[in-house]
């Protein structure tokens, strides 16, 4: 069944299949395919982006290029790192979503929930509140960025391997988080309810 | 003549060549080869980022993916976009490389300089005005987008393919600005000089 | 069976029974009492208040002089405003507790868990919104408060009684964040699976 | 003589004696009655605030619970950091009836002023720098409240019972700021001129 | 009698006659004469700043350039836009000078009081909160400043004249304050007790 | 030849030659003719502000009390301060013509390039670095300042005269940008290339 773009599901206007190539609206639909089977839905964001079709496959792409098996931060802590600056910025889609994906790779719900409220007062190890106290910093006061960031990533023990990849996926939010605000795609009331049950 | 990593260009450790496959480092050389050709010499950020090779890759796709013929906004106003987030965010690194770009694009590097300062008192359409708004909004106070953005966006007479575009475009850059602080690479001196000429 | 004050669940020391009167440990002991009746739980900030006892008393004895039948507003929505003001201050023990009120007041917590994350996406009626606004405004900008705040209140079909009631509600969790952020009450893990099927 | 709500002393509409039950009515006029002996005349807000009568009465026992010979921190100390957090939040009808309140307390109107411009350049024990700066901090970063705050209480000197309090206080100027600045009470002249000589 | 700089008065050394030529002592001494006469005592910051002599003497005379019978505003309306930048920054030697002045311009201690906490709710004209209204703008929010300030003030009722004198003084405030609150000159008690009677 | 103001330079009316006493006038012409000689052009902002004649002569004196011989810091380290103060507040105009007197001074345009855009990353000594700190603080925190300011820089080591020094020229620049802001001078293109050789 061919995917269709009946619905309004953000602040712009429906993608249109025609202004697609068959190349790109077969990435789309293999990409939902997965989430119908992982999740049971589509999330809705991924109906709207191909408005800009191969700006989205860029998109999706840079997005796996971060999250992979061949990444030095565990899925975890990437997602952990995606929450704080997306509470900073208070981006309800991403919270929605990626507290989705946090759940499941954690198990502890409970926990999430408190990371998208304030981290401070979160159970977090040394390293964890590095990376998350990081995050917050990039975040809220980019202007006062300066070397005391890398110094205190590094005396919690990361390497520059690392300590690189946390700076791009704290790029990584700020990105997503200021075009999701502006198109505020509506979020499917499915994750809301998932990954729910502690483990 | 191979690329070495033998400079301290950033507070992070230098690449290693070991560390990456042929593959990958194939495709920095080409990408360094075009900048020698281009400008005489290598942007400093990209004999830092093999660092962690394949998300670097992943960043010049994405970049890519953003930034090409196929776009919907003109690429100068994108750089444009990009200098009004960066100034805001006080980024050192992107205003000085996307500020030769965006000179070489326009050929008036007067309007650029007050582009990177401060755009409300520069020279600008009513749709720039718009862009730069928009761009300064996202950037500054991000809990607070909400419907107004696009609206004025649409007001000021941009599709919505436009208002995708610009809204990956304030995004991409707000990305960079948190990781390029963070590692804080060693601006070539050459950009400061280049693209100087009014034409 | 009497409360004993057996854990540590603060920054603060543990209160002491002997330092309450016979009276005020009857108040205790009845308030967690309805608590273990109503969630199976007593939440812990209950047990953490009793090291200022009288102090304690008057904490609850005000909230109760604003959470009554004789109230202007509904209950959900003076949780909603406070949910509004614990996200902007970022309180993580407020919007654990009062996101379970108000997912038990509205059996929607879908909806609930984007108040928590921010307000502006979610769907609210414009009554609602313009008290979400005024939540917003006068807990982030309390400088600039002036008459217009009172105007959009009363534009938005508010009288006088209920506005009233909205600032005092907005006060109210201006107030215990404050103090709740600073001693950090461990919060119960119930909360967060409380009140958590849609109804 | 009866009390009568003839003026128009806030943005609001003036209270209704018939909307009022006798008991509640009663504590309004001892409680007004004591203003008029110690001071000469009403405070305003007390005038204004019977138009949610209960909630009224509500404020006033919140406020003896804790401001009354039981507590911990002096009176002149909790007023210290009324100030402190009304200065910070700009409340022009708290800073008035508090530094007159604090002016009685110590008898040096020239010290009061100063804490109500700014209490950094005032002559301060140690013990009350740290009140203030944790008043301060609290009201204007509530979202970075972590550890610290408490440590650098009891660093001072202070305990745990004293530092709750402190919590409350700063909690309690937070909530009347909200409210107070959104009703915008006429501040009675009287305040300006009282207390006012040096002792 | 000579002045003589033996106090400690502010957080530098204290000036060195020595390093002052005969002139420059000379202004001192007439410029001190004054104040006694005035007010019965020297403003303390008149102590301070000999100790850069002929940048003091600058200092002097600048303000003279703003403050004078040729200018356009009257001095009540330069203190008022004093005392409101002043109080955004947080300025307490300037707010207790400048307070001081106004009272003694205007006769009424209860406005000038009221203008030092937050000038929104003070009682003003029209053309008094444009002033006011500009002022707290171009000191708080100096990257947002546009074309909408003189939009204003012009539509309040001010020619360019007085536009012109406007900026000058607001800016003229956010510069004193960043170096009095830097220097932290000692208040002269004299000041708080000064023109406090109603006229 | 006379001074002529016949262009529309700001956002403010064009001065009138009759407006001036000759004594005014002559004090202009001999300093555009100065401007003249140095640059081959006249700085605009000289021609707008003799709309108030008076005070514009108040501010060159004052300019020149604070830019001389007899000063204890560098022109260089001067200008330094006023960069990271215009770039915090975002003021074009000042960062247009003090980023070119930088340049001649320095004969370093990348260098002063980088100041406009955040002194962070930029190449400083320990002492420029605490100018620079000082400078951003003073600026942007102005309610926080106090006793560690002068500590730090005295720790870097600066004298009194210089720390005084220092704090006049960072209030200088916060006064100039608050007014150059508001009235929004036309920048002359000729400072964009001016001084852009390295020497």
């Amino acid at each position: 069944m061919s995917l269709e773009f009946d619905e309004q599901l953000s602040r712009l206007q429906k993608p249109n299949r025609n202004e697609m190539t068959d190349e790109e609206f077969e990435v789309f639909e293999k990409n939902v395919d997965a989430m119908k089977k992982n999740w049971g839905f589509i999330n809705n964001l991924f109906k709207v982006l191909p408005l800009n079709a191969s700006e989205y496959i860029g998109f999706l792409n840079f997005k796996n290029s971060l999250f992979n098996e061949k990444c030095y931060l565990s899925d975890a802590d990437k997602e952990m790192i995606g929450l704080v600056v997306s509470s900073t910025n208070g981006c309800m889609y991403c919270l929605t979503t990626h507290g989705d994906y946090l759940r499941g790779f954690t198990g502890d719900p409970a926990w999430v929930d408190q990371l998208t409220y304030n981290y401070r007062d979160a159970k977090l190890t040394e390293k964890q509140r590095a990376l998350c106290d990081y995050a917050y910093f990039v975040t809220d006061y980019p202007r006062e960025i300066d070397g005391k960031q890398v110094e205190k990533l590094r005396e919690a023990g990361f390497n520059d391997h690392e300590i690189l990849e946390a700076a791009f996926i704290a790029g990584f939010f700020n990105y997503t988080n200021r075009w999701v605000g502006t198109i505020a795609p509506v979020p499917n009331q499915g994750h809301y309810y998932h990954n729910r049950e502690k483990k």
